[in-house]
Formats: structure tokens, sequence, C-alpha cells
């Protein structure tokens, strides 16, 4: 299994994909970093493991590198971005770096996005804002596949549709990135992969009847909300990322309409000095995670973690340890390289 | 048990609410309005059951009638209210009616309020900016009392902090009003009144070990978040709800401070025009919720409901069968009445 340090892994990723046929250096540059944060984040599932789908997808035209991010609308506080189906994660970047642009003006901003390529892990791009001193939310829908059933329904109708929330702190950021399903998509398919059941709340079959069986969901099945026996929240949650993520912007739902596969977004920011001093803010923030910090755990528990530290250790550590790829990944990568001539 | 007309119910609240001293009579009007609306949409615990914990809260200076609510600060788009402990459906629909009319002007705004009095049903004042076409969040946390422990912890600190998301559509709006607890509180203390057991997954006992005890939640125990074994992403939108309700307006959070109880409240307007024409926008919702409806139902389920559509239901028929109130409920307020010189 290589091992690489941050650095080298982004260097490998950019290389390859500027050989995408018309993909620009800076927007490989852009792709290649995000890659990197997946893994650094413990998010493998996000990583290079991509580079052959992009290829892939680049072929079909389903991605065009070509093609630039346009604005369509704009007022001072707002702007609909059309990607035209450029990469996903260089749309993403633009919508969140205008949507901190305009809140550095005007307090409050939202941008959307539509035509927007596969983004990654959407977390990422919210701690853009966090990182500057701004609260952030991404409404990120998935089209043209569908995982999830309305609450009460036996038929996938959304995708699994995530929402990520990003607060500064003192120290890192608050980060809440999660799906509105139960789990992501990823995991039944390596349950699948491994022969393994899943546990009890997560799929329905065909037939709308509870099932552990992994396969069930290539075979007509839906992926649970989140929410247990109040699914109908998560139900909730993953509707509204549709509407706003997805009607709002007009990059469609679901499969409601023949769109291509992509991700809809609407980005959030959120200047907390519009409504108190930012370092009063920042205080606030780190004494209310103290306070939280401060409960006694529950038996089994050694240690009460805040959303996103799981992801920051993991980050320490890579950075210290490297980051391992497994071998059939690396094995795809290096193919993929050799197909499009990039020396690694 | 006595049964009531909507008319006949605000009245009747009105002409007892403005007898508490101090009382203005428009804020009577207001909260009267809202408490029957709870009633309207079958929630009775929001409802006149209040009357006698306002009078008993008025009395004891936990809300100031005579108090208005004060702009502490503002921008085009932004705006901070303190709500100096008045009536708190008065201070929350000031909120609202300010963020409508800054979004009309700059399509997105963003309202705080703090020593804001209980708000009582918070999706209603969401419903309002969706009346007008506009999509409206409300993120209002708990202080002074917590319930729910952080992910992993055994002690309360978080409030259950509702989030409520209102999208027009081109009939009734789309209306998520959920608490980030598993349930409200409301239903642990009806479970135990009536000696039932709670179904498994809403509750831990002081020692953080699952419980189906409803007395354990007042000797120490927790509300689990929503999510069940991912009750991690329902504990991350409770923490989200502290950080823009209570620590970003100041109202504060959970008991970390000798704060009063109350609601911390950020309300948000979207001009969904900054996106889309509106009438393009509202048949892109309509057309989303066809397409979920047409979902095959799950065995036992008669029919898919969309968010806010049972309360929606339940206004139909107590608008034609009238309002029933039950006697001891009744009784009380009676008294409350009595108290205050008021005839009904």
């Amino acid at each position: 299994m290589p091992n690489f340090t941050a650095a080298q892994l982004t260097e490998i990723a950019e290389r390859i994909l500027c050989r995408i046929p018309h993909t620009r250096g800076e927007d490989a540059r852009v792709v290649a970093e995000h890659l990197t944060s997946a893994h650094l984040a413990g998010h493998d599932s996000h990583g290079i493991i991509r580079i052959p789908q992009y290829h892939q997808h680049a072929r079909e035209g389903r991605l065009n590198a070509a093609a630039t991010v346009e604005i369509e609308r704009e007022t001072p506080g707002t702007a609909l971005l059309n990607g035209n189906w450029t990469w996903g994660q260089v749309t993403a970047k633009q919508a969140m770096d205008i949507a901190i642009e305009k809140a550095r003006h005007h307090h409050i901003a939202a941008v959307g996005a539509r035509q927007c390529y596969h983004v990654g892990r959407v977390g990422s791009f919210a701690l853009l804002a966090a990182g500057r001193g701004f609260i952030a939310r991404i409404w990120c829908n998935g089209h043209g596949i569908v995982r999830v059933a309305p609450w009460g329904g036996a038929e996938a109708r959304l995708a699994t549709n995530p929402v990520a929330i990003a607060v500064p702190t003192g120290g890192r950021p608050i980060l809440v990135d999660i799906t509105t399903s139960v789990v992501a998509e990823g995991k039944i398919r390596v349950a699948k992969n491994k022969g393994e059941k899943v546990p009890d709340g997560w799929l329905l079959d065909k037939d709308g009847a509870p099932t552990n069986d992994p396969a069930a969901l290539y075979d007509g099945g839906t992926l649970l909300p989140f929410g247990g026996p109040v699914g109908y929240k998560g139900f909730g949650l993953g509707m509204v990322v549709d509407l706003l993520g997805g009607a709002l912007t007009g990059a469609g739902c679901g499969v409601m309409s023949k769109e291509k596969i992509g991700n809809g977004l609407l980005v959030e920011v959120v200047d907390p000095a519009a409504f108190v001093e930012r370092d009063v803010f920042l205080r606030r923030v780190d004494d209310y995670v103290a306070y939280l910090r401060s409960a006694k755990a529950a038996p089994g528990v050694k240690e009460i973690l805040m959303p996103g530290e799981p992801e920051f250790r993991m980050e320490d550590q890579r950075r210290r340890d490297g980051i391992s790829v497994d071998d059939e990944t690396w094995r795809q990568v290096c193919e993929t390289a050799a197909a499009l001539g990039a020396t690694l």
C-alpha cells in the first residue's frame, strides 16, 4: 500500500487531472487539493479513487472541462451561477468565494449553482468560509440519481442530499457535514461488496419492507432518511435541500427531468460581525464548546467530540503518518495516468 | 368539553390576556391569534393551556408585558432585536416582519432576537413569510432549561432546540417544523402523567443508560437528539440552533449563564425572485411535490404526506367542527380569567 504526504498526493492528482483534455492548470490544482483534503479528513471515498471516474465522465461529456462558470443573475447579496458542467469543485469553490465576498460587504449572502458536476466533499467548501471568520451553510442536492423515498414511500425520489454547516471558533471550526439519508450510499456498496448485512433502520426493499440485505438497494429498494422512528424529520430536511439546492437554483431535483447527474447548490454565508463584535462571537462559541464538553460522558464513551472533530484528528494523524492509498485504487489511478500520458 | 370556533377562542384569549397588567391590546391580539393557530394545527400544548402559565410568569417578572421590542443593531439585510422580555410571540412576529421587509428590498435577510420570552409554536412565524411568497427559516434555541446531552454525553446541555423551515407552493406551504431532540419534552411529560413507558431510543437515564421510564428525564436523565444510531446528526443540528439562535444573537445557550428561561431566535428570509421568476419557482415546487407524491406507498401507508400537511388537514377539520378544549384546561383558563377580572 503506497503512502504519500499530502503535498505528494496533490501533485500526483494535479499531474493526472491536467492531462484530462481542456482542463486548465488552475482547475486541476483546485480539484487535486480537494481530493487530498478528503483523504486528510479520512473520507477516502472522495479522494483520488474518483480520478478514473472523472476521466471516464470527461470522455462521455458528463464533465466539460473546457467550460467556465458563468454568473447568470446577481444582486448585492445573491448570485446564481451556471457551472456549465465544468469541474464541480471549481464551481462550488467559486460559489463560496463569491458568497464570502458578498458577505464581507453585505453581511449575508446566498449563491446558487446549477449545471454543476460532482462537487466532492461538501464540508470542505464550508470550511473555506469558517477559516475566514464567517458562518457557512451549503445545501447540496443530488439529481439524476435517487436513493431515498419520501417518508411513507417505497420508491426512491431523493438523493442522499447533504447539508454542511461550518461555524468558526477560536480554534478549529465546528463542521456539521451530514447526509439527510441515514448513511451515504457508499456504505451500502461497501457492505454489499464485502457480503455483509447492514444494520436495522438503513434500508427498505422494493416493496417497502425493512431489510438488512445491501443488495436490495440496487434492486428497487431505498435508503431511509435519518431519524429512525422520526425519519420524517430527515425526509423534511432532505426535501429542503432539494428545494433550496435544486428548485430555487434550477439545477433540478431527483429524476424529475432528464437532467445529467450532478449537484445543485445553495451556498449561504453570514458575517457574525453584523450581530456582535467578531472576537466576542468567537469567545461565545468557545465557551459554548467548553460547556458542552463539560458534560459527563455516557458509559463506554471516552470523550465528547464536537462535529468535525474526528476529521480534524484524522488530518493531524495523516499529516504526521502520511496518507495510505489501497493497492486497487492506486492501480486504477496509475492506469488512468498511463492512459493520459501523465508521468508520476 | 367546551367547543369553540377559532374566532371565539381568539376572542376569549384576547380578553384574558389584555387584563394581564401592562399588556397592550395589539399584543394581546397577536398572542391570542397565535394560541388559536396552535389549536388549529392540532398542537393544543401550545394553545390556551399556556394562559395560566403566562399570567404566573407576568407576576414573577419573567414576562415583562410593559416592555417593547428594540432594534439594537441594523444593516440593510440584518438586524438584532432585544425583546426586553415582552410577549415572545410579539418579538418573534416583529423579527419575522422585519426580515420579510428587508428581503423585499435586499432579497435575503437575517434577524436575530434576544431577551425573548416563550414564542410558542415556531412554525407559525415561518408560515407568515411563506404566505407572502418567501422562504423562511427560524433557528430557535431554548435557554435556561436543558433536556438533551451532547452526543456521547450523559448530562443535559441543550434544549430541544427546534428549527422551522417554510417554503411557498402554489397551494399550502411546505412546513418542516421539528425539534432537534427525538421528540418534544411534552411527550415525555404526558407519558409520565399517564404512567406509560416511552419507546426505545427516546431517553437516557442519569447514568447515560437507555431507559423507557419517562420519570428518568426528571431525575437527571436526558432526551436523545433525533437520528437514532446517527443521533450525532441531530446533536449537530441542535448545536447549530444554539450557535445561530443563542451565541450569534447573544440570547445565550443552555444553562451556561444565569439567563432567564426564554428563546433565542435567528429568523432568515430568502426571496426566490433573486434566483428565478416567482411563478416559475412556485411551479417547480408544485411539480416536485407531485413527483414525491407519485412514489408508491410502503405497506400500511395510505398516502404520502408533505411536511406540514397533517397540520393543515387538522386545521380544515377544526375550522369545520370547532376546537374542543379539555375540561381541566378550560377550568384553569376560567380560573385565570376570574383572577384577572375578565368576563368571558
